[in-house]
Parts: C-alpha cells; sequence; structure tokens
C-alpha cells in the first residue's frame, strides 16, 4: 500500500461523507491526494479539506483509475454497482452500507475489536451497522473477559442516522408543532418530533426489521463469535445526533461489577461515565461529536446470573460510519 | 359503599388531577358530591367539572369528613402525610403515589388485572408505578396463558410523567434550541429537549432507580407471582405525552406469536396495532389521550426460548394514573 495513498470519498456530500473529510483531516490521515465523488447532481459542489476547496466530481465506473483507497458511503446500492468496479481497478473499498457487510470474501472491521481482519479482503473491507459498531465498543471488552453468550437490548437512535433529510425533517416538525401548523412527512412515516418509531430499515418476516438483525449477525462476524444471540428493539427517537443502547448481557463466566469496569475502563475507544450520584452517565448531547463511545449504567442484571445491564452512547456518524471507515484505512496501511 | 359517593381529589390541579377530573366525568362516575384539594398556593383556584365551575379548597387534616373516595395524585410526602388521616376519617384513599405500593396491607390494584383485590383494602388502595401499568397490560394476559418467568425491557418515558414542569421546561428547552438561545434546566439534570436520559426517579446502591425496580416488586404484587423477574433500563425521552416499553418476555410454556395474538386480541383495555407492512405499530403520539394501551411489533424473541419480544405504548397519566384510579374507584362502587 502506498503510505500516502490516493483516497476517494464516494458520497462526499453526504452526511457521513463530511464526517469522513472533517475525520481523515483531524487525525492527520497520510492524503497524498484526494477525489471527491458523488452523484451527478452533487457534481461540481466544492468541499473543504486542510483548508483548500476541491470540486466534488461525478461518480462514474472509470472514477477509480490511480486510487489506493475508496471510502464508500452512498448507499447499498451505489456500493453494490460500484464497489467491485473500484476494488477491479485496485482500490480498496472500505465500505460503509450493508451491501457486503455479510459476504464471506469481505472482511467486517471494528479495529478495536478484529483489526487483524483487515489483512484478509480481496478488495472490500465492509464498516458495520451503526448500532452493532457503538455496543460492541462496550461489549466485546466484556465479552473477552467473561464470554457472552446473549444479550437484550433496545437502542435509541438519532436522526442524523437515516441522513440529512432526516436531520431536516425533524427540524421542520419542531417548528411546525411549535407554531401550531400541520406536521408534514417526507422521510419518516410518522411525525419523529415528540415521538419515538419502533421502526428502524424495513421488516423481515420473523416481525424483527433488518436493523435489529444486523446486532446479532454482524456481533457474530466481528467477534468471531458464532454463538452470538441478540434480540433487539430499535427504535427512532427526536435526537440529532448519537445513538444509545439499553443493554442486558449474559456471561458464561462468573461477573461483577468491579471486574466489569475494570475490563470497561482499558478499553480503547471507550469512556467509562458511571457516577449517577453525581447524574453522569452516558447521553446522546455529551457523545455527540466525540471519537469514544462512552458506558454507564453498569450494575448488575436483576433478571440472569452472570448478568450485566449497561448504556452505552456513541456518535453514530463517527463510530458508527466515518470514523470507524477511517480506522480501518489507519490499520490497512499500519499492516500492509 | 354509598352509591353516588363523596368524592375529593387531593392535588386536583396537578396535571394527573386534571386527568382525574376529567376521567370522573367521562366515565360518567356517580360523583354525588365533589371537593377539589389541593395546596394552599392552589387554593381558590377554579376547575371545570360537568359545566360547572367549582372552586379548589387547601387540603387540611379536616377536608375527609363526610368523603367517601379521595383520589390521592399530590406526591409521596402528602399522600403519607393525609392518606391515613383520610383513611380513619373513614373515607377510601385511592393513592397514585408510590407510599404504599408496597405496604401487604394496601392492595395494589390494576382493575383488569387483579380488581378484586380492592376488596382487601383498609382504607387505602394504590394505584401502581405508570411504566408498570402500561407494561402489564399487555404482559398479564400473555402471563395468565403462557406463565412469564422473567423479561428485559427498556422504556421510552415522556414528560408528563414527571408532571406539569417538566412539559413546560421541554417546551422553553426546544424554543430555545430552535433560536440558538442558552438551555436552561430546572427540572431534569440535562437538557432533555434532542436528548434522552437514562434517569428516571433516584438511583439505589444497586444501580438501579428506583423507577426500574418498581416494574419488579410491584408486577409481582399486582399478578400475584412471586418468582416474576424483570430487569428494565427507564430512559425520560423528549415526548409529551404517553409512554413506550420495549420488552422481551420469557414463558414457561410453549408461546408462538399467533397464539400470543389470540390472547391479546381478547385482553381488556388493550388495542392490538401491529401490521408493520403498513408501518402500524403503537406510537406515543397515537396512544396520547386514550383509555387502551397499544401492543404491537409482536415477534418470537430470538434470543430465547419460549420468548415474546414486543412494544407497549400507553397514556401514563391515563391508564397509568389517572384511569386506573377512577377504575378502582368504579370497582369499589361493583364489589361493595
Amino acid at each position: 500500500m502506498n503510505r500516502t495513498p490516493h483516497v476517494a470519498v464516494v458520497g462526499a456530500t453526504g452526511a457521513v461523507g463530511i464526517e469522513m473529510l472533517k475525520t481523515l483531516e483531524q487525525r492527520k490521515f497520510p492524503v497524498g491526494k484526494l477525489t471527491l465523488l458523488a452523484s451527478a447532481r452533487s457534481a461540481g459542489k466544492k468541499l473543504a479539506f486542510q483548508d483548500r476547496q476541491q470540486e466534488v466530481r461525478e461518480l462514474t465506473p472509470a472514477s477509480f483509475a490511480g486510487i489506493d483507497i475508496a471510502l464508500f458511503s452512498a448507499g447499498g446500492s451505489i456500493s453494490r454497482e460500484f464497489g467491485p468496479i473500484a476494488a477491479k481497478a485496485g482500490c480498496v473499498v472500505i465500505d460503509n452500507s450493508s451491501a457486503f457487510r455479510m459476504d464471506p470474501e469481505v472482511p467486517l472491521v471494528v479495529p478495536e475489536i478484529n483489526g487483524a481482519d483487515v489483512l484478509s479482503h480481496k478488495g472490500i473491507i465492509a464498516n458495520p451497522n451503526c448500532t452493532t459498531a457503538i455496543t460492541l465498543m462496550a461489549l466485546y471488552p466484556l465479552h473477552q473477559a467473561f464470554h457472552v453468550k446473549r444479550i437484550f437490548a433496545s437502542s435509541y437512535q438519532a436522526v442524523s442516522g437515516t441522513g440529512a433529510k432526516a436531520i431536516e425533517e425533524l427540524e421542520r416538525q419542531v417548528s411546525q408543532v411549535v407554531n401550531g401548523q400541520p406536521v408534514t412527512r417526507e422521510v419518516y412515516p410518522h411525525q419523529i418530533a415528540f415521538n419515538v418509531l419502533p421502526h428502524v430499515d424495513s421488516f423481515l418476516p420473523s416481525g424483527y426489521t433488518k436493523e435489529e438483525m444486523k446486532l446479532e449477525n454482524e456481533g457474530r462476524k466481528i467477534m468471531h463469535h458464532p454463538g452470538f444471540r441478540a434480540s433487539i428493539t430499535c427504535v427512532r427517537v427526536p435526537v440529532y445526533r448519537a445513538h444509545s443502547v439499553a443493554v442486558s448481557a449474559e456471561f458464561e463466566k462468573p461477573v461483577t461489577v468491579e471486574s466489569a469496569y475494570a475490563v470497561l475502563r482499558k478499553a480503547p475507544g471507550l469512556d467509562v461515565v458511571d457516577e449517577p450520584s453525581k447524574n453522569l452517565y452516558p447521553l446522546p448531547l455529551q457523545a455527540a461529536e466525540r471519537y469514544n463511545c462512552q458506558v454507564g449504567r453498569v450494575r448488575m442484571d436483576c433478571a440472569m446470573e452472570n448478568g450485566l445491564a449497561f448504556w452505552v452512547s456513541g456518535d453514530q456518524l463517527l463510530k458508527g460510519a466515518a470514523l470507524n471507515a477511517v480506522q480501518i484505512a489507519e490499520e490497512l496501511l499500519k499492516r500492509s
């Protein structure tokens, strides 16, 4: 791998694309050259990177010549169409969509958990689902110490996980409610302002949503733990940024709150925020725009043996998307 | 019991007190005479009941002479001070606070579940915690059919559960955020607008909150099921009215989605709203101001045997408070 790679960002003008640019810059990723790609509609726009304005170009099959690393965040259908083209052109694709995550040929990586898996790529590396990544940041260190059997969880997911249009929708609906106007809907099937929607991604015949099954399926692959079981209800809440997850986890080995803290305090990418007597616990507002996820409300689960209950918050545009993708690129450089 | 009882509402000007008056009127409860009681600060205010304006009087130890039924919703300390005085004066207290719920001498009643328990009162009957009542409306019919062992749950609780000042706080903070002003806090320790707080009621040494332990403790008493176990994370969300709860429930007997529906469709006080393909599932906005709770997202839990996952929404000012209290009064009239 080129030590100062030519990096492309596909979907550069989207909510995650913009965070990818910020993250590359903030982490001083050794970008040799940068190419910004997006749909024809966004081509010609200019975006700032390292104090320069750079023009966005239209994504075409010819876009990938000479590019070393392409960070994709333009939706599953763009990834399915252009990911293999980019890989064939010799570029390593780091894909934020769900298109390739469960493909056995594609590593699915959270660098703090299974960074070495990047080495087995065949041109495409997948970035996990946001709720999965955030949950695993706290769960995996506990798994290493106590071996997790299963979890029961519920999520509190921010609208920016849906994209920029959903942020506008929450802003617009709040102002409509405040001004006593009728509430209009474009993105979500129901009003999200002052409401919560137990509906993220589409429904499967089992009654779970696709989003809900990602935690178990992607969790098994990332943790190399095929027996892991996870039941979650994924819920959209009127929060702009950062997801939270309430978890009850059952372990094979005996666990205590103190032994859990000892593990969590050493875990990379994770801050323990847990002083309830001082009203300190993870909050989406405080996890927003931070690289580290936060864990708190750690307690012995009162409905299972060897069980812990806890609460994680994390910025799903960062650890759940852009940061993790850039970390995968860093891992590639470090290991190859 | 007098067939047209003299009813007092203690805390008549509060969020729940006002719902109690509306509910007495809407359900045509045979109020012979009505006395409105509140703190000195609210005395003199007038409230509408059956097209008349009626003055609120100051609550004193002498307030209960001649009163048959007193609906208390003025907080635990008022209940602890005046509840026994009212009972001694010969009145049946129906108390919405947590003061007496776990007292073995005090029945704790959800009329659809254990209505007959009202008969064992010694002057005080307790109304359950709002999240507990709403969860049990769906869980108890399932328990009757399949015998519940334990549940793992997470709540999405509306600010009106905290009271009128919390409604004002959410309104004020939303307008501060929209107008780019600094956000001020009076009720909650953190901003509630565009945030979620994993903190409802005060913390116990175990790391659970008092609110969280009510589900197991009150659930055992209401369902007459001392072995019931419940682990919940209670979370305040920026919703004005109606709580929601995501539940994973483990049963002793084999359960299927179809057998669960059969039970839930017959359950009193509960509507099944569960057509995900049409985007129909319970929502707090749609459960608000309705007597019936709503259950949906019913599915086989993928992380346990004999397990069901489901989602309940209910108006916590009604089924979680005022409606349930009036239903207890109706039960008293019917049974005595």
